[in-house]
């Protein structure tokens, strides 16, 4: 803590550029925001990676996402022990505090947390099976999809892999009793999609057909 | 699985609006990120809250920032349980494989989860206490900052508590031996800021005096 | 060289402020982008001219952009023959090497370059057609331009050869193979600024368009 | 030409920043730099490499740096033969028009252009020796560098040539008479420099020394 440091200048001159423009120009919407309260109609779950800003592919305004990224947008199964866990408090949050209508995974390619997970199911990085690997356990969530995709010819498992990166965390979703019943009960609808970062393309999960297909 | 809908049209809308545009105008660039890999500067933590978009703040490029937004910016301490730590993983995967230079946690003023995290210390909150309860689990990271702030005047706790968050994620960061090193060695730098949604100010942590001050 | 003299105080003593707060704060960065080397998005071409700082201008941190700065930013065509040729060997660099995605062309009001050689194309510099004469020489490469807005009233005519130089070395750059080929094949994006160095401003050229607009 | 396309929209973000922050701040100096002309006190001739920006490690005002910038910071002989030789250009407006009092010559370690000139003279770039290679016939500049380096241990020779790279352009410059004169009569003192990017330190040319020093 004693060792925060003042930030770097250009950022410091962009956040200024930010204030005098956007934020000057947003004023009113900003203290109205700030004042009532964020009210957003969806949640999304993506990746940290520094390629997949989803508020520049759906054109977010300031309040309409809430959004949780962690390594591989993975969500865990349900599981109330007690300890600490991060995804599953954002998933509460947005459904029983904010009551979003929408909840979105989005995966995308080229992904390095599903690439590692496939070295470690597949036996080409021990490291990560270690229990001090952060990323290994985490990475344990899409365990079982690396079940279902290491029959297939090699150079398409990765993709596959990260195919089941979202339908996992659907899957898992459901096992929220909250979010099952607000499925069920039509308040909250699921959305899987896979964004290709090189090609712009985006593909959603079709649940009834099982498969994904272009937007 | 199978309850996963097609996006709401609006989105559609927008994503081919996106990649008529910013797509097409920065294809060739988006093209050399998927090829050969992100390589961004900082890793952000910083709140799922859909007021806070840092891309926008700091006029972000694609490939700039490597982003984790969770429940109030939170950084656990380090605990290498073999359990799974979300969190902890994106830390791990931002110093030891993308060696990003810059880690920054951001904050910012009424943040939902704080107030829960006030509420529940205070008392107030009850269910939070819950076992089941993963905002309350998740919230006592930053259970002892409420210690420290618990003897202002009611009306200053909960700002004061927001701060305490990225004070308490900064500490934490140090508890990982990977951080410190990196810190310690010159590889990384921690910055601490807190953002003001209504009024668009930004203060920044200056570890050496021990408070907040203005960018 | 036995002339070389040692630099004037102010600029030791600005230096000596720069490395206790810039480059102390930016230490990490600086480190990686000296081990891994410069992984630049786009390439600047601009005028040597100490009123044009594009960094500046485009909030650009360290390791965004390769610069080059020559006399009224201009890009001589494509002439393998053995000689020096300098900015050429940037584009080169830049293409080939670095691959950056886009190339820009900034030109600006108020250039010393293409005011002479206005002066120079309508007789009034005869010293600039001497073979001596470097400044001359150079802007040959603009001469082509000339003879497009010859036709204008007085006042219109260095104005509108500041917007030549920037079309004239667009043109010139596709002469060159391995420009043309990035550019087909989605690799690059070429652009042209005019930036007017009193009010500010900041034009773009619309290719299809075939004229400047606003950006 | 055809091909120019509008710029990225996050540098747009950026522009409009800075025009309503730094540009409104300085709203009357670049009106009088814009009205009266440019006045700068030195020339700098350094390299386009994305990590070496004199401005921000000189904290030049805006109107203070007439500034080239070419690949390895390369200043050709003098060679009046008709010929573009844009460099020379930029040093012949920079002394007889601007009349400069500085003309700095600023390398930097890990430059790749220099790297690229050891490679080809010692045998390793045969294509750097092509006539259709700009990179290779611009670092022949450098080549008698590599005579008298290439006696050191394997490990010195690229360090040392960036060195001869500014020495060479030093007694290039002295070539020019006007620059001699101007050097000679005390309207002009010449310098040269090396910045390491890594660790941010800076040399400069002690010439009745003949060796680069701490500044």
């Amino acid at each position: 803590m004693h060792n925060a440091r003042v930030l770097p200048h250009y950022l410091v001159s962009r956040y200024n550029g930010w204030r005098a423009t956007t934020f000057a120009e947003n004023r009113a919407w900003y203290s109205r925001l700030a004042d009532e309260g964020q009210r957003p109609r969806a949640m999304v779950i993506s990746c940290c990676d520094s390629r997949v800003h989803v508020t520049s592919i759906f054109g977010a305004d300031t309040g309409e996402f809430f959004i949780h990224r962690n390594i591989a947008n993975l969500v865990p199964p349900y599981t109330p022990d007690g300890n600490q866990h991060g995804t599953s408090a954002t998933v509460e949050y947005a459904v029983l505090a904010l009551k979003v209508a929408h909840l979105i995974v989005m995966g995308h390619t080229k992904c390095g947390g599903v690439a590692g997970c496939h070295a470690m199911c597949s036996g080409k990085a021990p490291d990560l099976e270690e229990d001090s690997s952060f990323i290994g356990r985490w990475m344990d969530i899409l365990r079982p999809g690396y079940e279902r995709i290491s029959d297939l010819p090699e150079p398409d498992q990765v993709p596959a892999l990260e195919r089941e990166a979202v339908m996992i965390s659907l899957e898992n979703l459901m096992t929220f009793p909250f979010v099952r019943e607000a499925v069920e009960t039509g308040h909250l609808t699921l959305h899987g999609l896979i964004h290709d970062i090189g090609d712009g393309t985006l593909l959603q999960f079709d649940g009834p057909a099982g498969r994904f297909v272009p937007v």
